[in-house]
């Protein structure tokens, strides 16, 4: 039975492998490749999806799982979980026909060129019937599996295995009062200075800067680096590969070193997974909301506390002198932790960020069941920015066609980054029971135990675990959102003397 | 039966999309990989070249091909040199068995390592052993084949297809005498200054030198990038993105200008293969002699020559106005060619070069057919090296053992470099006769006239003619050594004053 086990393993490593190989020539095409490059890249890209897919759904493949299912039932050894993973990820695959698969590139690829185009004109008119379709073959796929409570469950289980869709409502339901509620009060009193944010800071020594932040964070660069892209974005091509990328913008020059911590918070994620889940389908993040709650901790919970900005700040005033001349520690906190109610999700701070996620969440729930009409999308989308957030959007390029994703097919994504800010903060509740001293080490601007406790609980997993599962054995409770409740409450209440 | 045609492209395509998806990640790792990124690296390589291997001698294209190959027998069509190039791929590739490329792997990597090690401690009996099982394992390969005139064809083949090992010989030993000749003139006279050569340059601006003169080339950006890497190199991902490498050494510093030139040659033709060809075997250039013969062109005929440095030589001179203070154009065209007798093949001048590949050539054939020993490899390349350039290498790490190539079981390769040369001065000599005043559009800074040449008689033409038959077709003969001899006659006479 063993040589069965190496069969499926060596399969599934060759798997690996080339979608390793495949993110490789992806990050190459976004930090280097010249303009002439993307339509044989594009080819190079899907022979290699192609061949991973046929391997990966080969009745070999299927006849190992089976009889390796049986021997290992009940187990929960690295290999018999490792076998649950690629069964479910064998029969999920195995639902859905080529042809599909090779209908829906060539549409999402032709949605994402209309979505562009509808973007830069803000004319939605234009990328409507692309988005008609792109919800018909999503609603086709859901079609290929047993029907669940929801539909929406089979898109939402792509991204947070196992989780629901009543579940996530629950969540969001519970939490989106408190936020609505927050961010009045908030608007209610005076605002806060943010004007030297804005001021001409140097490319180089922002960048610089936010690399001897996250090198103090613990991301290793002998297994890794950082490049610049058009968006930031974290790669994995191996435990001991996994690199970030950054952009500069003028118009809001510390975003870099922002998004410097939380691209390594990605990165640390997958340089922990435990080196034995390499090549198989343990290794890395065991999804995008765990995932997002290691990012967000870093550059959120960590990067915008108090304590430090405490150690970071003198240094960053020397660093630049002129930009934050009479600028006060607190001062600076508030300011990088300003509530401001805005039109774009990427851009929006922590009281209001999950709000931008709810509304995209109803609104493709509505599509996915038929409940919403994609030509009435703008106005449910304006009408709901008016009601959570307080302002309406001047177009659509600022609103309903803001977002990437749907244009190439990824409905049932957005509510994993909610999940993941609501993880973070149960997270670090419990971290603040483990290491009582936390606030005076990151004072000190001292992180491995920080590091260290994610990679004991978090990190060493790989995809070991279901997120519920994972948060559950770690924090005592499932994915909820009272503590991230009770962390914006206190933050914005000392901010904004609430 | 076009049917069956468009079965064999669209599996040759992709196996050409695997092994261009090898390059890049060859080029990451010689370019960006963080050190942790090797092993996994090493692992993915492995598994697209298995794949590429695999899917190009299944039975399926052996069906294929034997079908297409009776439909196109003797047609010129590009269909059906791709169909025999394919072909002889396929019979090649079949008669190595899988265990035996597996074995190879194992043994060169171990053989590898042992050869960094012997030539770090100058220590021939660390490699030794190693490069006795390779030799092995070569001649293993060679009896795969049907016997051949010597077995050294077999590898010759595969860098230059159709080339023979008597046709080399006899090539290189009416060349040898006269190169020997030459430099024995040329070390009984004046010798040339070329200090200022050695002088300190700013790394920057020397880059920025090489990457002018390469766009003036007409190498394309949109097409291509550069970037700093241990060794310079070329590497193709498609007819539009064609890369090179190059680095810059402290004690040598204008070399990073003629290693743009060369790689630049390289690249330039891999620009001009016929974009019809993309994802078939025909596409890129067709052996490593014609590609040599490109790169030379570029670094030497071009890039060596006084109308080039006419031209330059003032743009030079104005960005290292201190290193190149009271140097006149004569004394710096002289200094770049000049000729001198020394240990190492990648620095030699175009004097001694092919006496440096004759040595090895000697040698190689000598291990192949048994008639050379491998313990006697160092004497008799020191003897070699007394005989042909007139000097003793003080230690096998100058000696034998400074090549990579042998390491890594290439055996076959090395008179492609010399071969190279003599073509490059076939062409030129053609070229002379076709653009009549080649030599004042070079000292103008112009190159269209020279690239549209090239690209017409030799790059459009990708895999579709053999080196042989292409070297005849545009200039008249077979590969030959007399317009090389008079080309460097006639330099150096006028350098040395002989």
């Amino acid at each position: 039975m063993s040589e069965k086990l190496n069969q499926l393993k060596e399969i599934l490593g060759e798997v690996s492998d080339l979608q390793h190989a495949g993110s490789v020539l992806d990050w190459d095409q976004n930090v280097n490749m010249p303009s002439g490059g993307s339509e044989a890249r594009g080819q190079q890209l899907a022979t290699l999806g192609k061949i991973a897919q046929e391997k990966s759904t080969s009745e070999e493949v299927g006849r190992l799982i089976d009889d390796l299912k049986q021997e290992f039932e009940g187990a929960d050894s690295d290999d018999a979980s490792m076998i649950r993973v690629a069964a479910r990820n064998y029969e999920k695959a195995k639902r859905v026909p080529a042809e599909f698969v090779a209908e829906q590139a060539i549409v999402t690829t032709r949605s994402f060129e209309a979505w562009v185009e509808a973007r830069s004109k803000s004319d939605f008119s234009i990328f409507r019937p692309h988005l008609e379709k792109v919800v018909e073959l999503v609603q086709k796929y859901v079609s290929f599996f047993p029907p669940a409570d929801h539909p929406y469950d089979i898109l939402l289980d792509d991204y947070e295995p196992g989780m629901k869709t009543a579940e996530v409502k629950e969540i969001f339901n519970n939490l989106r009062p408190k936020q609505v509620d927050l961010i009045k009060k908030i608007s209610s009193v005076k605002q806060v200075k943010d004007d030297f944010l804005n001021k001409k800071y140097n490319e180089k020594k922002v960048w610089d800067f936010g690399e001897a932040i996250i090198t103090k964070f613990g991301y290793d660069w002998n297994r890794g680096r950082q490049d610049k892209a058009p968006h930031p974005f974290q790669t994995t091509f191996s435990v001991n590969d996994t690199r970030i990328t950054n952009r500069f913008e003028t118009d809001n020059p510390l975003s870099t070193i922002f998004s410097a911590m939380h691209e390594a918070g990605h990165a640390m994620y997958e340089q922990g997974s435990n080196p034995a889940y390499e090549r198989t389908p343990l290794a890395g993040g065991t999804s995008l909301a765990v995932h997002e709650s290691q990012s967000r901790m870093w550059e959120n919970l960590v990067g915008r506390s108090l304590p430090f900005w405490e150690n970071f700040f003198p240094e960053l005033k020397k660093t630049f002198p002129s930009q934050l001349d009479g600028v006060s520690l607190k001062s600076f906190y508030k300011a990088v932790n300003k509530v401001e109610p805005s039109l774009i999700r990427v851009n929006a701070d922590e009281a209001t960020y999950n709000l931008h996620i709810m509304l995209r969440l109803e609104l493709e729930i509505g599509m996915v069941d038929g409940s919403i009409s994609i030509k009435d999308l703008p106005e449910i989308w304006n009408a709901k920015m008016r009601d959570y957030i307080g302002i309406t959007p001047p177009n659509d390029a600022q609103g309903v066609l803001q977002d990437i994703h749907w244009s190439y097919g990824s409905i049932g994504y957005f509510s994993t980054y909610a999940l993941g800010n609501l993880v973070s903060a149960q997270l670090w509740e419990k971290i603040n029971v483990d290491i009582k001293d936390l606030d005076d080490q990151i004072r000190k601007g001292k992180f491995d135990s920080l590091l260290g406790w994610l990679r004991e609980k978090i990190h060493i997993h790989g995809h070991k675990y279901d997120p519920q599962d994972l948060v559950q054995k770690v924090t005592g409770s499932k994915i909820d959102s009272a503590a991230y409740v009770r962390y914006l409450t206190k933050k914005y209440s000392d901010i904004y003397g609430l």
